[in-house]
């Protein structure tokens, strides 16, 4: 039987979820709701992807008039999909809908930082309480699977610790300023003129991107109770053009690195701008991220993937859809 | 309840894997025999492992005279740990006792690459009309997962093509060489020495292992049907200290590679030394081995790790026990 899902959020990440699901060719999941600021799209039967995307795309899409907050309350579904805009303060809207699904008893499948940053320990209790699923692999490094490879592949590991590349805007800065000898100014501007960077780049250039990630990580993998200001945090504007050099100078290249290292006296929550060995698995280009999850048995693992891309983030929102069916 | 555990092999692998389940905290596996040449120590209540293996390493271990065929055939278990040595050519002892198991309806774990490489299709048939699993995670990569990173994080994902460096022998012999300017003959012996490269390391450095898990890769994953000779290969005794110098004024390093691609006339299952830039992810140095998994979804994930080793090779076991009781 197919899983009835509900969609909040019709942006890049909705429509690359919709886009991947529209294409698969088994019947596991039916999208009953997709829901955006204007209204939703609802069918009870299973809607029409290819034809919803195509209207939505050509700005003519029918919507009735239901909020978002009236389909995560009434509508029958057994996954909230909740793709809504991250707000690292408030972690509304996404946080509400999540809490109401939880309580309603349906799985929750989140790529929005926002809400797992601020309220992980009682959403994942909620969840618990409810016998369902809450995932988000999608905060945390796009296609590049994290929670995931340390639930299955990595199971019966203990983590030490984790650190890595979570941005890609700070990381195709900093390997464009490296490679052509340009100064940040310069290339923040190309970045923008890219899609690469946003109008106000600040939540990734000040680092604070990397910092939900970084409280994520500490809470959801070591147990800790942290917020964003607990966070160490150095962004990359200050980044100089000589400082580069100088790495260059010595086979090293500066990235922009998050890390959690829950233990002790040696507890490490931060990111800040780091030197890496230029032959070192985490000194990856452009726009990649790469996770180093060092581990008791298995040693140090490094995952290198896509950081964001709309099918890529849907792609880690369907590895957690999938693995809620293979529990069904 | 606990799942009860054969384990057919007690050299390095078999010790890794009886420290790793002798530190676990939870009762999920209990190890009833282990089996080597010269018999079998067997309990159905559960082996003391630490004890067995504290015999094991001062030479004073008793068994009873029992084969490991005895045991595959007669004792009480429902996880067989296949873990003797490879033979490439006719995949035994391990085939005739996988075989064996899974007749009996016993799951099958194995890092023996021979038995897979020879029989992966009639072995998974065979597991299918029994109902139960054969994984073999341990086969490729060490402790660097393929397999369990396909099947969990990046399931939903058609897999396009996996290449990459799968023996860190080679890879550490080719390393030392660009590094230090050190012809291939000197490096063989100092890996020797080392413990990295075996007394005979024609099976490494003539690309066979490498081959042999593109054989397991192309089996598996892409449903080909092709074996040891189906391999274009190439190993790496023929590459010279200029051409590394070459390669190295170009910022590129010469890397063992094994890639398969299944597609019809792209089709490529190939092992080679090949020119790969130094600043991307597969250029990792030393022993380590890397994968780049190509996705449609995901994009280009690449994953790294211990390509070897005796705790790193059993992580890779436990992950596929661990999956095996999640399914109970």
């Amino acid at each position: 039987m197919s899983l009835k899902v509900a969609i909040i959020g019709f942006g890049s990440v909705g429509k690359g979820v919709i886009k991947v699901l529209s294409e698969r060719k088994d019947d596991k999941f039916q999208v009953v709701a997709i829901t955006d600021s204007k209204g939703a799209v609802l069918d009870d039967k299973g809607l029409d992807l290819a034809d919803v995307l195509k209207k939505k795309n050509n700005g003519d899409l029918k919507r009735v008039n239901k909020s978002s907050m009236d389909v995560v309350k009434e509508c029958d579904y057994d996954i909230l999909v909740e793709v809504t805009p991250t707000d690292a303060k408030t972690g509304q809207p996404g946080l509400s809908y999540i809490i109401e699904a939880l309580k309603r008893g349906k799985h929750v499948v989140t790529s929005n930082k926002g809400p797992v940053a601020l309220k992980y320990k009682e959403l994942k209790e909620l969840a618990k309480k409810n016998n369902v699923q809450f995932l988000f692999e999608a905060t945390v490094g796009g296609s590049m699977p994290v929670f995931n490879l340390m639930r299955g592949p990595l199971a019966g590991n203990e983590i030490n610790s984790i650190e890595g590349i979570f941005n890609g805007t700070c990381n195709y800065i900093l390997t464009r300023m490296a490679s052509e000898g340009l100064p940040y100014d310069m290339v923040l501007s190309e970045a923008k003129e890219l899609g690469i960077a946003e109008a106000d780049p600040t939540y990734d250039v000040e680092g604070i991107d990397t910092a939900l990630k970084m409280v994520i990580l500490a809470n959801s993998v070591f147990g800790m109770d942290v917020g964003l200001d607990d966070v160490d945090r150095v962004g990359i504007s200050s980044v100089c053009l000589e400082a580069l050099k100088l790495a260059g100078e010595a086979d090293m290249v500066i990235k922009l690195i998050g890390e959690v290292h829950p233990n002790g006296e040696e507890r490490v929550l931060k990111v800040s701008p780091r030197l890496v060995p230029k032959t070192h698995p985490l000194a990856v280009q452009g726009t990649l991220n790469a996770a180093l999850i060092r581990t008791k048995l298995a040693g140090d693992i490094f995952v290198i993937g896509k950081g964001a891309g709309s099918v890529e983030t849907a792609s880690a929102i369907l590895s957690d859809m999938l693995y809620i069916a293979s529990l069904q």
